[in-house]
């Protein structure tokens, strides 16, 4: 394994093509310690591993809580209705005091885009060694659910060996509220960087014609990646037409909560074009696979049957395997942790 | 110990004799541990017990993660506050969640009846194998709160050997609100399989002469019990007559939180009648245990003198003995783990 | 080390000299282990320690658990949104259960005046050996945060040994609302043991003139005191003349959920007043260091500079200091447990 170069993970948009690579070959190590009945690690003991969400979430703070435990890290979980939100601290402030009290990595999910920057430039005031690890800002990015649903990928396309490059040749269809999804943005990230074609399936409200340009060049740091050339990006606004030549469809939840009132005329006139049914699935003549992130709207962006019933539908693969991504970047953090950078 | 047959536990009315035996002794087994100074036992280390808790609740749910706890597991706690069911998931896709997590036991509290047959239905046909337990469905059943209230009977009738057959020569009072009471049922599942007599106590609102009929016959897991026919069950509407001749008392929490307008004419006539005072007790000439599941309302089903200076009030006991009852469960879910059974 | 005279930690009304460096030893000791690497003792192994707060609370709650997590104990979390109490349970029939489930130690936070008392007193009554630990009962005491308080005071006037005495000759300013601060009590319980010299500085309706005879004499266990007298408590309406000899000054937060309306003008008029500024500091010639016990309100009991900028603003100091310190408590009590005692 190279050096890991991170000391906070805010977004995939830094990450090298090495960076994946050594998330990816360490959930493959721990699932397999787990398939061959290892079930807790002692790697992180004496690890606090503290969880600031400010918005409601289920999967994704239990699933790094899991990940720690898996670890052996001391957990501790900080619930907004109970805190000192009520008494009008600010964010940066209870990032603080939790990086005082020893948080050796704060799990942070929040409203605001690019919160966890914020906190790292402050704690950096602080000369603290405290890691940030975003789980989710705003619409901003969701790095470990992208890391997810890559690897998902990638173990269905290369079940026996972790090939990643195998994206390199796939066109990946990213269906439904693109606009307001950190989750889409993420997985472009990793998707792009290893050179798949990404076609994004909606209405316009949904899925502005600006992200066509969502991806100009490699960042800085992919540079010296093997593969130079970033994927396409198209848009589609028939899912009818995309969906017959994709190679595998991540739909996403339509956010409702996040939603302006008419920004949709109406949910059943999306339904209508976009919920992802098996008929709509078998213009694919393929075996594709179906992503979502979750929590999933039944019958608003995928139907039951295609949840309940369609063999390649990898919701669940996506949940077990978030707990050995979590688990390796929560390892990387504290194997190679970069007290002097920022 | 007899071989455990169950992938799930949902409610008693299939427990065995043999069931009840195999839960009592490694509840006694856990208790004389600790009572000897060994407050942790290994057993399930790696083991992960995910809590969904989809009504409030304190004690249940402490409870058992406790007891999982003393086992050595892992412990998730689903928190319905923080939780995807605000963005509008089914409580079976949350099941399904937690259970591609790892969770090894989902203990599971909801307010619809029978609402772990059907979760458990769902992990089925997803061949996973993770068990589910109930922790209270609608007024369906709580069968490790029917256990222990079982077992700290036994324990009091003899306490120096654990004998459960000594039930069938009792006559048990089960006191108040028995329509909207999970409790109530399943400690008369338990009760009867062991021949207990049972007299059930209140109002028509709250205690309907269809209760009478409850126990019809021996369910099919018990033709081959030791104890082939189950106890009665009467009805009685005045509490002064049938305090008189009973072994034990078994009070119900007053649902009002269950309750539509009206049931009651008021609750201040029904303690007139029916709530459990040092006056009613004293028509009783024998030492009779009193318990109640909790948490109690004071001075309306039982008052407080009964709570805090009766000296055969054993709610104490109840709560102290979940801990051992529910390890002994958790125990058995894990060690003779059924993963080709529904 | 003297042995440990509590059963309980209600106050610091009656703690001795004693007492406090007994825990202020403890607390260097668990700093030091933590300093050399050593993040988790194994000495409260076993040990279940049960939060019940019943207010809001970040940094007690949390503070208590790792701490208790740092000892190897057991944490369980009674949350009063999803409990008992919305089915009408009493604060003491809470506690009594938890206690009967295992708890060890009770770590309670409360709206009520003196409420662990009452519940020290009902645990009692039952032969209970749990053990109770006050993290704040109404305006009444909050010990934890007064030890942590004078810790941090003490390692800033003498970093390199510890020496609690170097309190006598100091003159500390606790600015601010006095009136509705548990913290500023148990801080004045804890400073005058040591003799040091208290100015209370604040409004007449947030420092009211009774407050200069909270310290008439010293408690009967502090008759065998090495120091007999106790400091002076004094009351200034000014903080530009008050601050100008002290050695330190605490700052406290302006509690407004507390406040009746209109008692005070407006809290922009305090603040103009009373808002500890750089202007206002650079009054005092020496470099004092300022404590505040969280969470701050920015710009209206402190200004944002102070708290970001001054270099011995010693607010994540009292935050780290939090667990030692609270380590030592539960230590304490478990390894001197009193069942005799009330």
């Amino acid at each position: 394994m190279q050096i890991w170069p991170h000391k906070h993970i805010h977004s995939l948009a830094n990450f090298s093509i090495e960076d994946y690579k050594s998330v990816f070959k360490l959930a493959d190590r721990f699932s397999s310690l787990k398939n061959s009945g290892t079930k807790k690690i002692s790697d992180l003991e004496g690890t606090l591993v503290t969880s600031l969400f400010f918005e409601a979430s289920t999967r994704t703070m239990n699933s790094f809580e899991l990940a720690a435990k898996r670890l052996s890290a001391d957990v501790q979980t900080f619930s907004p209705s109970s805190s000192s939100l009520v008494k009008g601290e600010t964010i940066i402030d209870t990032a603080i005091t939790y990086a005082s009290m020893g948080a050796d990595i704060l799990v942070i999910r929040h409203c605001s885009n690019h919160i966890t920057f914020e906190i790292a430039k402050n704690l950096y005031k602080l000369n603290s060694k405290t890691s940030v690890l975003n789980a989710g800002d705003g619409s901003h990015s969701h790095p470990s659910q992208g890391l997810l649903d890559i690897y998902t990928l990638i173990k269905f396309f290369s079940p026996k060996v972790l090939n990643p490059y195998i994206l390199n040749t796939k066109k990946i269809l990213i269906l439904g509220d693109v606009i307001h999804s950190r989750v889409a943005r993420s997985n472009m990230c990793a998707l792009s960087s290893f050179g798949a074609d990404i076609i994004l399936c909606g209405p316009p409200s949904l899925v502005p014609n600006e992200f066509k340009n969502f991806i100009n060049s490699p960042t800085p740091s992919q540079l010296k990646d093997p593969i130079k050339s970033r994927g396409s990006v198209t848009i589609s606004r028939s899912l009818e037409k995309s969906i017959k030549n994709v190679d595998a469809i991540i739909v996403l939840r339509l956010q409702k909560e996040r939603m302006k009132e008419n920004l949709l005329n109406s949910i059943n006139s999306y339904s209508q074009d976009y919920c992802l049914t098996p008929e709509k699935l078998s213009l694919n003549n393929k075996d594709i696979p179906v992503l979502h992130p979750g929590p999933i709207n039944r019958g608003i962006e995928i139907s039951s049957e295609v949840v309940d019933e369609y063999h390649n539908c990898l919701i669940n693969n996506q949940v077990a395997n978030g707990i050995p991504i979590r688990m390796a970047l929560l390892y990387l953090l504290r194997k190679f942790n970069h007290n002097n950078l920022k």
